[in-house]
């Protein structure tokens, strides 16, 4: 089972992480095979759109017999990446901060959180999560001899761009970004997921006053 | 300026709030005018794509002259119904809902917050963005009395479901919902904006392990 390169459409991959947790769920649940039919059902998609999905990771299933649900979600694990022990550290050790360093999962999702930062030094020394907060001025220190890939940013809108230029120098090669801002960090190798939590707030406005319920993309 | 129901996708409309967010950041930055053509580069879209975008609503700008930032900001903002002051309430103060009620900016995007509730008796009493959490036990009282109609539920995924439902005993037709639950009410004219933190962070992993950057969706 392995990823075509180019051939799967950005559509396909923002799916993945769905069709890895109605999975995973079916398998908390003790259930072991499922028919695309029930899949697309539950899922609010069609079965032939299922099919479509997985035939580009090169197909599962056998026809008849449904989806052994294991191995399944197993394999799009690793499509996804999950065995990849990713080293993240999060800058902000505000509310935001705290609440993703608390309740994200990180070791289920291909990642390990290794440090907590943070410039305010009310906040620095506060136990988060099984770590200790650090103050932003170790950062580069921390970098150089733990070497993470991957940073958060749970800072404001106007800190965003800079310390993001910054954790570049200092080897970071992926974010997770919740600062309203949108980032583009203009390096080659380095990947970016904006959340962008405004967005969402306006969505559920227009569908509150046009009652109208849009599916889901995150 | 008119949404023509039923002919607007969901794909336009989930573009809809990064429209506004760019208009505004333009408008905040003193530009007035823009080509669709300058407008594309910076939002990464096409000229052709956002002209058709923008026509799904009756059409904006004159050809030739460029968008008027200004008008095409407030009537996306009236399309997406920023102007109704929808009333919402808070559903869980720990740590994440503490961040979802100091950092939203709700009346900028069409809400009042104007109720945080929660069941744990150490939250119950402080205060939060300028609201004092209130028990749940209370929340039947405070909806029959202020009708609000909108729940963000920072909540904990068992207690998702059940919370729901009696929300929407209580009124509630719209619901924002971190709670890594796929709410799904089954009530007519109840709306929902599920928040899957844990799905960004696995598309993230796939981005960072395939070194491949995808566009945003929220």
């Amino acid at each position: 089972m392995s990823v075509k390169k180019n051939t799967v459409s950005f559509s396909v991959i923002r799916r993945l992480p769905r069709y890895y947790r109605f999975l995973g769920d079916l398998l908390a649940s003790g259930v072991g095979r499922i028919s695309s039919k029930e899949l697309a059902e539950r899922m609010h998609l069609t079965a032939s759109q299922i099919r479509q999905d997985l035939n580009c990771f090169g197909g599962f299933g056998q026809q008849g017999y449904g989806y052994n649900i294991h191995q399944l979600h197993r394999e799009i694990g690793k499509i996804i990446g999950v065995d990849h022990d990713l080293q993240a550290i999060l800058i902000g050790a505000g509310n935001l901060g705290q609440a993703i360093a608390t309740h994200m999962h990180f070791e289920k999702r291909g990642f390990t959180l290794t440090g907590i930062f943070d410039c305010d030094a009310q906040k620095v020394g506060r136990q988060v999560a099984g770590l200790q907060v650090q103050h932003s001025d170790d950062l580069s220190a921390f970098c150089a001899q733990r070497h993470p890939t991957i940073a958060i940013l749970c800072i404001p809108k106007t800190a965003a761009a800079q310390v993001a230029e910054s954790l570049v120098e200092l080897g970071i090669t992926g974010f997770w970004n919740f600062s309203h801002y949108d980032l583009r960090v203009d390096h080659k190798n380095v990947v970016v997921e904006n959340v962008h939590l405004g967005d969402s707030l306006l969505t559920l406005c227009y569908q509150a006053t046009h009652n109208i319920h849009t599916p889901d993309f995150l």
